[in-house]
């Protein structure tokens, strides 16, 4: 009996796979581009944020577990920087993606351009989007988190963090797209490193962000489909080109 | 003695208009793009918005004077639609412009594409920086303005209004563009029509919205500069190009 429940169950799942991917697939039908469904995680490492406790660890003097804009030049020890969990694992840079992988269940895309298709955009903040994205050489790391920093004002934040240190990082730009009901916003940066904390990216609003209203203009059924690429050239130099 | 006081404060204000001239032609200096320098002014029109007020005239059964989201087939007298003041205006669409311009002093620039560059970002909200663009045989009205959502907190949101009916406004799409400090962000819309109301516009978010950090990354010594763009072509047909 346990056996045909865990096989119904098992096919309901795939039939909302199948339903997922229809519906991504309609959105970005024209683009022949890698879409990848992104299901919500309830995060359970807020208040106090990881920054807010490596603060306090600086103050009483402990090192810190996360270098704010800091530059790591040798291998070390660095510690998880999933945002979803406290996480007490520490290991060498080359490692984490395969901590993400196994640990977290992070799931890892290849590809120069792929769609991001995070889904239930309704669920109540906090909420984060993860994914991995393998591409020219580098593992990415994006996060789109729903938060209230204004009480009963939910906003989104996207940003891509690079599995590497800063230095790697600034021979990358990344660029968000969101595309819908007659509206384009385009976000372009060099991203971040992941020795840096993502809590603290998204608390400066240096990343793409959206209002609730902006949201759902640009979601589809509750799904929301961010346009994802990643060039090397440093086409910032000519910041007068508009 | 009058006449030479005057004659200095004459010679201070050409220096000031040509310090603020330099500035642009330095951030934009090879982009050989029309720069337009946008003084702020400081709204005196708030709380209550026209939009309430109009919502009230309504309930009353009184004609409201700024139609949101209603067609206006026929050329008929319509409202004073500056953003600024509550002005008892009242005249046909065709001569909105020549109003803005000789009533409210509001700059009208020519050319596809322009440069917005809106200076004193630090002033207190509300505070609004408005220019006319005069492009593809038609008139738009380019407001930015700072306004606090939440207390304490201002905001930036800049939206692009034609001069002219919603089913004019939906031939066009306009493109408001940020770029500085390795970062680049783009917002692309179809403008709505000035007999909207530009308040509900920018309430319901519906716009390039900024939060005062990114503000500052795009600012260049209190200067804020928005390249500007406006087509006709309906591109935004094929929503799955990203």
């Amino acid at each position: 009996m346990l056996f045909f429940t865990q096989c119904f169950g098992a096919v309901l799942d795939l039939i909302h796979l199948r339903f997922q991917h229809y519906k991504a697939k309609r959105v970005f039908s024209a683009a022949g581009q890698l879409v990848c469904v992104v299901n919500p995680t309830h995060s359970l490492k807020y208040a106090p944020t990881r920054c807010a406790a490596v603060q306090a660890s600086t103050e009483q003097g402990i090192l810190p577990p996360c270098h704010h804009h800091e530059v790591v030049h040798d291998p070390q020890l660095v510690p998880c920087t999933c945002p979803l969990f406290s996480c007490p694992w520490e290991g060498h840079l080359e490692v984490v993606v395969s901590h993400l992988r196994q640990t977290h269940r992070i799931n890892i895309l290849q590809g120069a351009e792929i769609v991001f298709l995070a889904t239930d955009m309704h669920l109540p903040a906090p909420t984060d989007w993860i994914i991995m994205h393998s591409c020219l050489g580098h593992q990415f790391l994006l996060v789109l988190r729903k938060q209230e920093k204004h009480e009963g004002h939910p906003q989104f934040f996207a940003t891509m963090m690079l599995i590497g240190t800063p230095t790697q990082a600034n021979n990358f730009t990344y660029r968000l797209e969101l595309n819908r009901n007659q509206r384009r916003l385009k976000w372009e940066a060099t991203p971040r490193s992941i020795l840096e904390c993502v809590d603290s990216v998204i608390s400066d609003g240096d990343c793409l962000v959206l209002n609730t209203s902006l949201a759902q203009l640009f979601s589809d059924n509750g799904s929301l489909a961010i346009g994802i690429a990643i060039t090397t050239s440093k086409v910032h130099s000519s910041e007068a080109e508009m």
